[in-house]
């Protein structure tokens, strides 16, 4: 157990920040609620970001860039949308060393400047559908912030389509979800539930918002992204309008979808272990690190480094560049260049040592299991990308066996009650509350409704109301 | 020419906004001074941006991410920093509904931020180099926006970089100058001067400021990227102090390096013509279009289409994925498909008619030349990318030729406002002038100072002050 990181069984908030800590991932900046994203952390960052532009791409959409800094008023053109947002809000209120006539805000999200644009840009059916994908900072106000999860300033992606009809927009909304979907599960092995939110919980201004929820090893939910079908909202609100086929004005149907910073966050609390930090191989920028030792310098220099060289480009011209690294750092103990790597999340070790030379066969330590395998030097090219796959999947399901066996399905309030307080976890539950049943529900339980789940369709008499007609649920406590 | 386009004899300025609204690359937000980066034109940021990252990690940097927001009582710790950027900063006075109680300033560029975080980090000469990048967004007011150019708001990348030793941070400063010109000249076909700024010219808290200095096809300068060498300025605002070798603390030296959105202005006037943008191949994020074409519509669908799709398939095997475009825009006529493509400045066009079909070649027109060429079919892998090359070449060639014919030396005052007058260009002249003698030329000509040469250490006599032991300056006026 490593003596840097407090036991998560202990205290799990402060497991969380050793485990960044420890990996030299992200730190508070001296603005409150802001973090520094540290070269470890960012290259996850980047990896995410390559990965799902790859998949954004792949699905016809472009990127573009939309300003900072947005009127205040335009917020207010829709109602919800400047309910949900304004008290979130950053305010510019000087510039260039004058008053501004107008306070601007710093983009909580862009649905409003980008329905303002995209009325500029679309005259006829012709122009649409509108297929745009943004990389950026936006800036929520955070009172409570914690690394990753809740920062006032954070990075992500916000998409946002327009189309000429519902069906279309609607087909894009549910296509995004499945895209973060199967992103996560596959690269970030992250299982996750795909649902439909409560009127409770849904994006302020949208008609429906689906999401993406995770387990964390805590039990806690945590929403990992999301995607919402905005109807005609800010079509109307930004007066996005074109000429159909028959010649006639129509407004155009929006959607837009996000996931963010947040997502480093959940491969934390779902792959982390009381060593520190682990990587799924398909997200980890480093997914093996070579390690020649020997207390000979002479031999170290002559023998071990030219022959881990070797191994180190077999493998990158695999996995690629960059993603193969020789550790140099000579002036430390064996042990604690392991340590080293290991409490970077590295999934695969590979020692060169005095017996590894003599038998022509590495040590292969995983991350995720302190497995240890030896695996010739011939065998490289062919066993290593296998324990990278291994990992992947294993990784998967381990995390995917814990939710389910923490998944309790409920038929009354009792019976939730009594599952979250000695359980924890996602609870299950046929519902058809109001938002007042929900907030009475948050209040008396902290847990909320996480979602309706979109592959069961099945009915039943409501836990809470005992109304007939309810949709199958998950309630749990969430970030 | 294009109608949509002013003549560049006519108005350079209405010419430079007519090609960047012909190929939709950019519009002005709603907030003034701010832009909006559409899809045609944050690809060529794209294809900057990965192809500079990758010239930074080659050279063994990371990237990190440091916070948009910034307490104003950072900047006021480096003298000549707070001077320099303070009336170009936009201020945040309210967040989450509440008035700050230290206001905030958008970052109009990182050093002070990232200076207080290396304290943090650096303890021992261990802890050094720190190679850090960052790509992000920056706002300085802008009260007389032009796109591109000069917005309040813009992307770019920032290094900055911590060293143990005066040389090191020095040869660091000029390795980044070198990545620039490199980058300009191979990538963006842009030739640039590199050199270094006059007292008068330095970013605000450097003790040197590189640069590289393009002429646009109008003859004035533009700055296309700068690397500063801080010497140990930062380090002793932000106390970056480190134990070195023997035990001893000693402030760290710091450099400071940036590219932006500004360097697709500079391709726009470096290459655009009456027709619109012209894109170098190795920068074009669409290097080659290719265009089926055919009266009937089934011979199109049957027998073009598959035969277009074909010479797509071979040509994105050798240039990369969505490298090369298959134009299905049947509903426009052939001419208005190729000004399509023509106006987003694609480099080469692949004309797939009927005569064509029949002669088993395709009509390749060059964008840059408007030269016509016949390929068959069989040596489609063949002769585009050494057409693309030499397309890449001649840019250059032709950039570079219309710089060099364009560059005066002159030995006096007399002869400089008459160059400048009558022609315009850059102006080499030997200059050991003040920044007072900067600030006077400038206000009777308009011209600055853009670099003393570094490639020329030969010392004449001032054409200002007639001093002796000038050095070799360029001098025009400069957007
Ligand atoms: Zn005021
Ligand atoms: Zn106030």
């Amino acid at each position: 157990m490593a003596r840097n990181i407090t036991p998560r069984e202990k205290d799990y908030s402060q497991w969380y920040l050793d485990v960044i800590k420890a990996a030299e991932m992200a730190d508070y900046a001296p603005v409150r609620g802001c973090m520094v994203i540290r070269p470890t952390g960012y290259a996850i960052w980047e990896s995410i970001q390559s990965q799902l532009d790859e998949r954004f791409k792949a699905t016809g959409h472009v990127n573009a860039y939309f300003p900072l800094l947005i009127p205040s008023s335009f917020l207010e053109k829709e109602a919800k949308h400047v309910e949900g947002f304004s008290p979130e809000c950053a305010v510019v209120t000087h510039a260039g060393g004058e008053e501004l006539e107008e306070p601007l805000v710093i983009r909580p999200t862009s649905e409003t400047v980008i329905g303002y644009m995209y009325s500029k840009w679309v005259q006829s059916w012709r122009d649409l559908p509108i297929l745009i994908n943004q990389w950026c900072n936006v800036l929520r106000w955070e009172k409570r912030p914690r690394l990753f999860l809740r920062t006032s300033e954070f990075l992500w992606q916000e998409g946002h389509t327009a189309h000429a009809t519902r069906e279309e927009a609607m087909e894009e909304t549910l296509r995004m979800l499945e895209v973060y979907r199967s992103f996560m599960e596959e690269v970030l092995a992250l299982p996750v539930v795909v649902g439909e939110k409560s009127e409770g919980e849904r994006f302020p201004g949208a008609e429906n918002t689906y999401t993406c929820e995770a387990m964390m090893t805590d039990k806690r939910a945590l929403q990992a992204g999301t995607s919402h079908f905005l109807g005609q909202n800010f079509a109307k609100a930004f007066d996005i309008k074109f000429q159909n086929r028959d010649g006639e004005l129509e407004y155009a149907w929006t959607t837009s979808w996000g996931a963010s910073t947040r997502l480093i966050g959940a491969i934390i609390m779902t792959h982390a272990d009381n060593d520190g930090l682990v990587l799924p191989p398909n997200v980890a920028p480093i997914k093996v690190v070579v390690i020649p030792m020997s207390p000979d310098q002479n031999r170290l220099q002559d023998i071990m480094l030219p022959e881990a060289q070797k191994i180190v480009d077999k493998l990158t011209a695999l996995l690629g560049r960059n993603r193969v690294i020789l550790d140099t750092q000579f002036h430390m103990r064996p042990g604690d260049r392991f340590f080293y790597h290991l409490q970077r999340g590295v999934p695969l070790r590979l020692e060169l040592g005095e017996a590894e030379m003599s038998s022509s066969c590495l040590r292969a330590v995983r991350r995720d299991t302190a497995e240890v395998l030896n695996i010739s030097f011939d065998a490289v090219e062919r066993e290593v990308p296998k324990l990278l796959d291994e990992i992947q999947r294993s990784l998967f399901e381990r995390a995917k066996a814990f939710r389910e066996s923490n998944t309790y399905q409920v038929s009354s309030f009792d019976e939730f009650k009594e599952v979250l307080n000695k359980k924890g976890g996602f609870i299950k539950a046929y519902f058809a509350g109001t938002p007042e049943d929900e907030r009475a529900i948050k209040e008396a339980t902290t847990a909320t409704v996480r979602c309706f789940l979109l592959d069961d369709s099945s009915e039943g008499t409501c836990f809470y109301t005992k109304k007939p007609g309810g949709r199958l649920a998950i309630f749990a406590k969430a970030y």
